[in-house]
């Protein structure tokens, strides 16, 4: 009979990134079907015959490690798990069109909590014109882990993957970046104080904007639209679900290129830095913005010729260029040090 | 700050049925996308444009519910994952394309086990001509949760809906039924002798095929390759995952029927019956089958003409056929007396 815990030769899952994970683990698994586009290794998969291609992508969040239940609305969780799934699709260049969401959940919840978490996946459904067509509702043993299958559309020529960016392409990202992770550490700070007393009522009224990035994060749909609208096709593009640095990285292994960013163009919002300065470690607000996530903002870089179709699109931030193979990828400060960009590794977050 | 655990007028998730929970759940979300044919409610949603129809099924199976560590070869548990999920695309006579796979797994885990099960689903994914094309691999507090979505492809004539029975038409299933939960009873009794003497050696050589049915169901693809070289396109079809009564109980309610099935029909193994006999409660071979679940068996109709055609199907067994709208689902017994047929509820197995 089984014992996990007692294997020779045992490698602990934190010991490889997830992403070298994934690598070791889908090894082998060579694509057999002609109308497998894309397997393994982007946001979606792309499949399909015809000239319009289906993208697909598949996330889950799971209790006391993507989110806590002590502050986390089950309406903005189930708002939020649709957001993170669609977000792959838009980060393809494509259209979401239709969800599955898989349930695993323990005795503690009951059907009024599913059916809060079920009122804001059918409002991130609404909001963004995609079908909840499936899924399925099991018991687990423990805690809740929600899965959502995102299934997508683009034209061929417009899917946009990680492996396209060439060297002197400008690199965008949209929004602001960091605001997610700042608002995870204050609900983390306020958790803290009210475990030490219970009578405490947590004032968060001027975190507003931090905390609705971390608890009901927007995928970037819109960004696809102008873009399509404009003309532009990335040249590569990945959403910013672990951080800035580790999908700059994401694009650089992929495409082989370098890149470099500007310290001061990183778009950070002003809460952000207060937020940071709050914290008694006296964080960076820029190491938020490289190393939180969670921000779902999209990152993609257009050829040159395209600057002029995005340097004044609205909430599009250019913030460096790419460089050429072999060159490695680094930040650069006003001061015009170079700082060489690291993955984070795999994260119990 | 939260309180799951103390709210009033709290249901509890086992009062309501599965399916009465799922029902619950997704109220109220309308299909907004022309081009979704078919959204929660059979084996699988249905989508697309074109003539060949997207297919999209979503399975998961967590440990302590669905799979005990105890006695689940974690190769196995990889290959019982996508078989369950493609299943579900057999069962709308459809082909399996693609799948992704999402793992929510606890640090108890090693890398090498994680391999055992990717090599498992891999063994499937060739097994059926399937390609893993990503998901998503993250940490859980506890235990396992295997996540499998499966897409697939079906002619738009040719798909097979639950609700597609007509008053006469024969019903027939595929294999044989309740050896799967057969397999688990040893399974479970063998637990129960180890953990009271862990010298004790299980011998489970004469209940080959009963575990195999459990641990490693096939999904009847052949069934499906078969019926389409006979020309036969079934009226309704499902795969049986909860039991026969169940599943006849899903066809006859989404088509608006009853039914007839005979209890000397119904094709059951005699490691199935030899099983039953051998536990404490003298348990009937027939209630395995009629309640059991996990075989994934196709239990399907055909209209009358089809019946020459079908009837020498190897492993198709005709058990009844369907009756007038109205009239109950019912089991005939060798005595001639009739038995109505009632669903389990969530069940936590």
């Amino acid at each position: 009979m089984s014992g996990l815990e007692y294997q020779e030769g045992r490698t602990e899952l934190n010991e490889l990134g997830e992403f070298a994970l994934i690598e070791r683990l889908t090894d082998g698994f060579e694509p057999r079907r002609p109308n497998t586009i894309k397997g393994v290794g982007d946001d979606c998969a792309v499949t399909g015959a015809g000239k319009v291609k289906t993208l697909i992508s598949m996330n889950s969040l799971a209790e006391g490690v993507d989110f806590d239940m002590m502050y986390t609305p089950l309406k903005h969780l189930g708002y939020k798990a649709v957001a993170v799934a669609i977000s792959n699709i838009a980060a393809m260049n494509g259209t979401p069109t239709h969800i599955e969401v898989g349930v695993s959940v323990s005795n503690r919840y009951s059907v009024e909590a599913l059916e809060e978490l079920y009122a804001g996946i059918r409002l991130c459904c609404e909001r963004y014109d995609v079908d909840l067509v499936g899924g399925n509702i099991g018991s687990s043993r423990s805690g809740m882990v929600l899965t959502v299958t995102a299934i997508g559309e683009a034209d061929e020529g417009k899917i946009t993957y990680r492996n396209g960016a060439k060297c002197h392409d400008l690199i965008c990202v949209s929004g602001d970046l960091g605001s997610a992770y700042s608002g995870l550490l204050v609900l983390e700070r306020e958790k803290v104080t009210y475990q030490a007393n219970p009578n405490f009522q947590p004032d968060l009224d001027s975190y507003d904007y931090v905390l609705e990035r971390f608890l009901k994060p927007e995928p970037r749909i819109d960004i696809v639209k102008v873009l399509d609208e404009k003309g532009v096709v990335p040249t590569s593009m990945i959403d910013v679900s672990d951080g800035l640095a580790s999908e700059l990285l994401h694009i650089c292994k992929e495409s082989e290129c370098g890149c470099e960013v500007y310290e001061e163009r990183i778009p950070i919002d002003y809460q952000t830095t207060r937020v940071c300065s709050e914290m008694s470690n006296n964080m960076l607000p820029v190491s938020n913005a490289l190393n939180g996530g969670g921000d779902y903002e999209l990152l993609f870089t257009i050829d040159q010729k395209d600057y002029e179709k995005v340097k004044d699109m609205e909430g599009v931030h250019i913030i460096g260029h790419i460089t050429e193979k072999g060159a490695p990828a680094v930040m650069v400060t006003p001061q015009n040090s170079t700082i060489t960009l690291v993955a984070q590794g795999f994260r119990e977050r």
